[in-house]
């Protein structure tokens, strides 16, 4: 399916570029053509008939496709077992408290120093609210589920290359958008100049909305006015008694406008992003703990897969305990469902077929970074009056995300001070310092914004992606190209062997893609095995 | 003022108006001339400084205006007390629980049944970020709030006029409106149609913006196709594996969507409607439970005022023990803030100069209803995927809006089952009806929109504004022409004497306008105290 075949990362990095470039860059063709999605196609529970008599099956992976894996053909009659290479469930399912150290491939380890409480998720930070199958698991293991506010509209835009350098609040940008937009749009109707024919009432529908829509006056014009200001908002507000009056604010120049790099924040309106999403409370690693709970005892950790055979009869996969040490140990069941991001599947020997092990080889992966950054107080609140959501700068850092809970509290909190995506861009040069540096600079960059950062800054954690040692990347990168050769080889049941996880889905970089491969996985494989 | 004077209720008015005649009604240029806001300024805690001598002041109603007033007045050394004609205090912040009774102006009660820690605000139910005077109370008396969530993608916009009464995701009709004004104003763009000269720049920038916000094809067209389907979804969703491929859905055609009348939600692109917005945990009432608790013992509850007298040294006012009964006492004090509604106070005897007086007879009230429903379980989720926000229709319920809290329960769940608003409109031969009629048309309305209504019902109430004793109306409806006559005399102090509440503000309906009115009132009004 060539139409639907580039992860989020990519798009993203497109919005970027899009946004970096502003009106000279034209490959928002490319995108269409791609026409990533990351919607669901979860149907409800899913069921598994059948007598499996007393079969086995090892899972490699303990993030949340080995483990919805595992919980699912556990409860099918099937033996299960889990190896993982961390020392906790979820993979890239992670909140980091407090406490908690984090060693790269670099071997550099990071103290988390995070209060009580507070926490960041390095990966994965948001559910949307029609991925059905993760949203279903959380409700199944009682993972408290809390509004993550992705679009705030009193958040900044940044750019440093418009309007001077200077954050403006995204409903100005927003607004003022629609405000020329609808202008422009309108004159052309009411002058007959429009490229298709509409009847008089179309016409009329057509005006009435672009006047509301973007608080046109009676000449069809956008302006300084009170209809402009109750979408934009005041230079003075309005208030009680006898108090100053309101005054109007004024819009930003429309061709200065036109040709600004502000339109990052466009992101938030795809399917994706629209309301309402989700967070786990305390967390989005509750969902990997929860699941986790649900597996106590079949999941064995710090265990590092370094060979994974099948015969006739089974596989045998051979690890290393990473925290005990000594010789390699082997363990063995009828089937098995690999979870192994393809990056450090590809370096494991196995003995599949030509068109899986091409697939495995053939899919390269995004990078990503984060940082999580505490500050004493929420300033972002009680200066800025900006409560959740995700400012947007054309600097490496490319997003601000503010916490979409604790509103109000006194005290430290953590903000996502920095997630940059997009392996042809600038997150490189960021990613490749050292996590020390990259929090450096994320106070540096984000203080072009908030210069409260620099007074209020505690302390913070960097993760980058292809740094991290159980993924060696953020998700799997699939061009059209790709997809079209070797997605199917790469999902097909290989001997006894089934792939699954996010790279493995038409949502990569999601975990309900994670999720959603996982459960067709089983059910190819629980049909194999019931004819094998 | 002339161009701040109208409340959000007629505002409210004009957009359902806007929604049920479609492209032919044309009071927009009415509303951009009223220019109605809600926004606040709120600047920080109130200082009143100065000895003021042990001087003692009566407050009448104990809403948040009264309330504000009490605690800041007494902080400045004030003696206080509060006559309050409720049991409670908060006024029209106000939920209602299970247990609760509510008895009309006509004499009717209900018993509301709502199971335990469910609740329905009759009034008041949202706080937009800006509004900052409340959110400080909230924060000093540790009110708890969370996201409320007013816009929601996946809710329902529903008319009986408009595509065969179906409803229809939000995000389609939002999607495909921009989708088809991007496509017209591109063509424009290109070919050199627009009423204004832009440059190779202006226009490249202002076409990529257009692609990309409106999913453009190459063609510059709005068409079916992955584009499109990433921002008002798929009728086939992209899964896991080798799950079926996704489809994409079929936009709306054009010129059905610009005769339609589905327009009511664009009253969520306000600034009183942007993200973020809140609600107190465990509902609105919260607020004035907490400013009570800060009174206690100051607050008399049970009392009707029948008189209010002030001379050159005080103010007397005369009341009705309701629940005790008994002859009228009288209750005496150096000065006065009264914050009856008008709509009451103008049947009160009271001795202030003609131009008070005038006002205060001058000043009409909306109206407006609101019903609670409480259904078996949450349908509305589990079935329509839909987590929060509103779902608009053309029928006089208006709105449907779905909790934003205790999201993915079990049990029962209640919601807003009806809020019509606008004295013009359907709503006073909805809110005629007695109460137990209105909760059963709520459910025969809802029913269009949700057909698990019937079969999921439980118990509801109905509030129907005009009717509420304390206030005979929903909020002060100021005319231009009236605001511009009656405004300052309303607000300025007579003698002994100075109103608030949010009849006398500039954010009429929102309780933000309530406590900055109080605080203008009390600054002016702790003046002449000083200078007396």
């Amino acid at each position: 399916m060539p139409k639907n075949d580039k992860p989020p990362v990519s798009r993203r990095s497109l919005l970027k570029f899009i946004g970096a470039t502003g009106g000279s860059a034209l490959m928002y063709d490319t995108m269409v053509a791609m026409g990533y999605t990351g919607t669901s196609d979860f149907n409800g529970p899913i069921k598994l008939p059948g007598d499996v008599k007393g079969a086995s099956v090892l899972i490699l992976g303990a993030g949340l496709a080995g483990m919805t894996a595992a919980y699912e053909l556990r409860k099918a009659g099937y033996k299960v077992q889990v190896l993982e290479y961390n020392a906790r469930p979820g993979g890239r399912n992670w909140s980091m408290y407090g406490g908690d150290t984090y060693t790269d491939i670099g071997g550099v380890t990071q103290n988390v120093k995070f209060a009580p409480g507070l926490y960041f998720n390095p990966g994965p930070w948001r559910l949307p609210h029609h991925h059905h199958a993760i949203l279903y698991y959380c409700k199944l293991f009682n993972v408290t589920l809390e509004t993550f506010t992705m679009t705030n509209y009193n958040a900044y835009i940044h750019s440093t290359k418009s309007f001077g350098g200077k954050p403006i609040r995204r409903r100005e940008i927003d607004m003022d958008f629609s405000g020329y937009v609808a202008e422009l749009l309108a004159k052309a109707t009411t002058k007959d100049k429009l490229d298709v024919a509409l009847g008089k009432d179309e016409k009329d529908g057509l005006l009435q909305i672009l006047k509301f829509w973007g608080a046109l006056d009676k000449n069809y014009e956008y302006r300084k006015g009170p209809a402009a200001s109750e979408l934009r908002g005041y230079k003075v507000d309005p208030g009680g008694g006898l108090a100053p009056l309101p005054v109007d604010s004024d819009p930003l120049p429309m061709k200065q406008l036109f040709t600004s790099d502000m339109w990052m924040f466009l992101e938030g309106r795809s399917y994706d992003y629209q309301t309402q999403l989700f967070e786990p409370v305390g967390g989005m690693g509750m969902i990997g703990k929860a699941f986790g709970q649900q597996l106590n005892g079949l999941i064995k950790y710090n265990c590092k897969i370094t060979g994974i055979q099948q015969d006739g009869k089974g596989v045998t996969a051979t690890y290393i305990d990473t925290k005990k040490g000594g010789a390699p140990q082997t363990v063995h069941a009828d089937w098995c469902v690999c979870t192994i991001p393809a990056t450090v599947l590809s370096q494991i020997p196995m003995n599949v077929g030509a068109p899986m092990k091409n697939a495995i080889n053939s899919l390269s992966y995004e990078s990503s970074f984060k940082v999580g950054l505490q500050f004493k107080r929420r300033f972002w609140e009680e200066d800025d009056g900006i409560y959740g959501g995700i400012s947007y700068t054309d600097q490496p850092i490319t997003n601000i995300s503010y916490p979409s809970t604790g509103f109000f509290k006194n005290g430290p909190a953590v903000l996502l001070g920095g997630y940059g995506y997009g392996n042809s861009l600038t997150d490189f040069s960021f990613a490749a310092m050292s996590p020390d540096n990259q929090v450096k600079a994320a106070v540096e960059q984000g203080a072009r914004i908030h210069p409260q950062y620099k007074k209020e800054f505690d302390n913070g954690v960097a993760v980058a992606w292809h740094k991290v040692p159980f993924t060696l990347g953020c998700a799997g990168s699939w061009t059209e190209e790709g997809r079209a050769k070797h997605y199917n080889n790469m999902c097909a049941v290989d001997g006894r062997i089934v792939l699954a996880g996010e790279h493995c889905s038409r949502l990569p970089a999601w975990q309900e893609g994670a999720i959603l491969s996982s459960l067709d996985a089983i059910q190819r494989l629980h049909k194999r095995v019931l004819t094998a």
